[in-house]
């Protein structure tokens, strides 16, 4: 790849259902020559997050859509390959939404500098990123967990379900997941500590989660709604706590979805049932950190990545959030670290 | 009436759609002799709620559900006939759950006797009551309304729904009401300082909402549900509050009723959607029954009683709480004051 040319994807058409390679076209530009004030970025990791599915869609929302034509936006980690800004230097590690490409010129608005760490750079955008934030900050902040409470979490195999889970049993909850396969069950409990996980695809799911938190669910973090929500409502103890992350079950749908069918059990147990977007606590993303390198560097938190190899391989990829087949938080990789 | 009979209302069979008369039968039975510790009381009021339509409902709840030959549970005030409890004199003003009967024997757990006041008794069913408490807590602690905020109220003319937007007025709200006729929103506004309201049978609700919230809507009361909790999440501004107390709309429904199909807004607006019951708030009445006889000494809010008159008439009058007919606190009178 040449310094002076950029491969990147433009939205060509709005997704109708899951995505397709053809809603996207993969163009190669030149790179703009660098001015005052500006820097090169050469990404490495690209981040595929749930949410991206959102993005695409033509309504109003906490981000305008991207537009018939845009560059994909999403968040990645870079090196600066060259640099005419004062605050950064080449090699400086960097992360923003550089969108889905090779090379992005920045006036560094949007750009932060990532400091020295142990953990790998993938980090960044797991751990560190909207994954991480989304599992610290939704079941910490929003959840309001306390110690001896049991925990349910569902996509608990995925980049944000993993993460929850394990917070979960760091701060002394009862944790079980819910997953679409045994070995991702498997996983969860040998390897990440869950007490229990149950596989929704294997018989009836209101019976598993009856016996796997047989004092009911007092904190139920939501990563996929649909059929699975009205289950576990009905399960929730009075004054349960409904955390709601995602609902991947109906992002790629075409045509309303209906909300739980279970909605007036909100009333007779006093559910609190409360959705959150992990940017809004951008500004406390220091203690987050701080809390996870230590987890980690202790060995209480483990966290794993699904890279795919390519900046063609971006919008084929994405639908493995959908499909169920990713076990960890997904990433493309564009360059070399 | 003697004082030796009681007339008295058993469960017949679980009501299916709204009730009818024939589901509960009308018995007369002799009341039993006092004994030491024993106290008699004469229902005056009997307060009809639409919560009653739910504990006729065989499944679990926040309360068990009225057995099949069980007296009609309910909340009511009466007047202490004769007493054998040290706690209790004759004449004494009382509540508790004394059910849909002329009499009732109690050993005094339970029934509360009600201080002198200068409101009517009907206050302590209204005001005082279910639809008081209801209102204050749901409103202040649920809601967590902020001066300035836009509040809107569904089932806005009903007993709850008029305090709500009362409390909102006086807490410095702009506050909007939904009701079901022209007549009723003329009411909100005109006399009880809403500053405005819109008939949902007529013409787009989302429009009207539109205009009547210019603003957005910040804290949404909702006892209706259905259809209109629905146009209501497509107005509600990023952190509302959704404070479920009701869902009228279904509790006479027959099928399986879908939650709101704007479910999804919960996590792009970050909603906190929340139920309560206001018995919860038991323990803080006396916080309650001060401010809202300081407000109602000083003019500050209104409150309208709907009696319907004699024991006979209570299983159809409920039904004036589904079809919209009633407007303020709906009670049976059952004997003279």
């Amino acid at each position: 790849m040449s310094t002076t040319t950029n491969r990147l994807w433009r939205l060509a058409v709005r997704p109708d259902g899951m995505i397709k390679q053809s809603d996207f076209n993969l163009v190669s530009e030149p790179v703009p020559a660098l001015q005052e004030g500006q820097l090169r970025i050469r990404n490495v990791y690209l981040s595929l997050d749930p949410a991206m599915r959102g993005w695409l869609i033509d309504r109003p929302s906490y981000v305008p859509p991207v537009q018939i034509g845009e560059i994909m936006r999403g968040l990645a980690v870079g090196v600066v390959e060259e640099s005419m800004h004062p605050k950064f230097a080449k090699g400086d590690t960097v992360q923003g939404m550089f969108g889905w490409q090779e090379r992005v010129v920045s006036n560094g608005e949007g750009v932060t500098k990532l400091p020295a760490s142990p953990l790998p750079l993938t980090a960044n955008l797991g751990l560190f990123g909207l994954a991480g934030m989304t599992s610290y900050f939704g079941l910490l902040d929003v959840g309001q967990p306390k110690e001896g409470e049991t925990l349910l979490v569902s996509g608990a195999a995925g980049s944000v379900g993993s993460l929850v889970g394990q917070i979960g049993k760091i701060k002394g909850l009862r944790v079980v997941g819910i997953a679409g396969s045994d070995d991702k069950c498997e996983w969860l409990v040998n390897e990440l500590g869950f007490d229990a996980a149950v596989n929704y695809k294997k018989g009836d799911l209101r019976t598993q989660l009856k016996e796997a938190c047989p004092k009911g669910v007092d904190v139920y973090f939501e990563n996929v709604g649909g059929e699975i929500l009205d289950t576990v409502l009905s399960v929730m103890n009075p004054f349960g706590r409904v955390v709601v992350c995602g609902l991947i079950s109906q992002y790629n749908a075409t045509e309303k979805v209906p909300g739980p069918y279970n909605f007036a059990m909100v009333i007779s147990k006093r559910l609190r049932i409360q959705g959150f977007i992990a940017t809004d606590f951008g500004s406390r993303v220091k203690e987050m950190i701080n809390d996870y390198a230590q987890w980690y560097m202790a060995g209480k938190l483990k966290y794993r990545v699904d890279v795919v190899q390519g900046l063609e391989a971006a919008p084929t990829a994405i639908n493995k959030l959908f499909d169920g087949s990713n076990t960890g938080k997904l990433i493309v990789q564009v360059s070399e670290v």
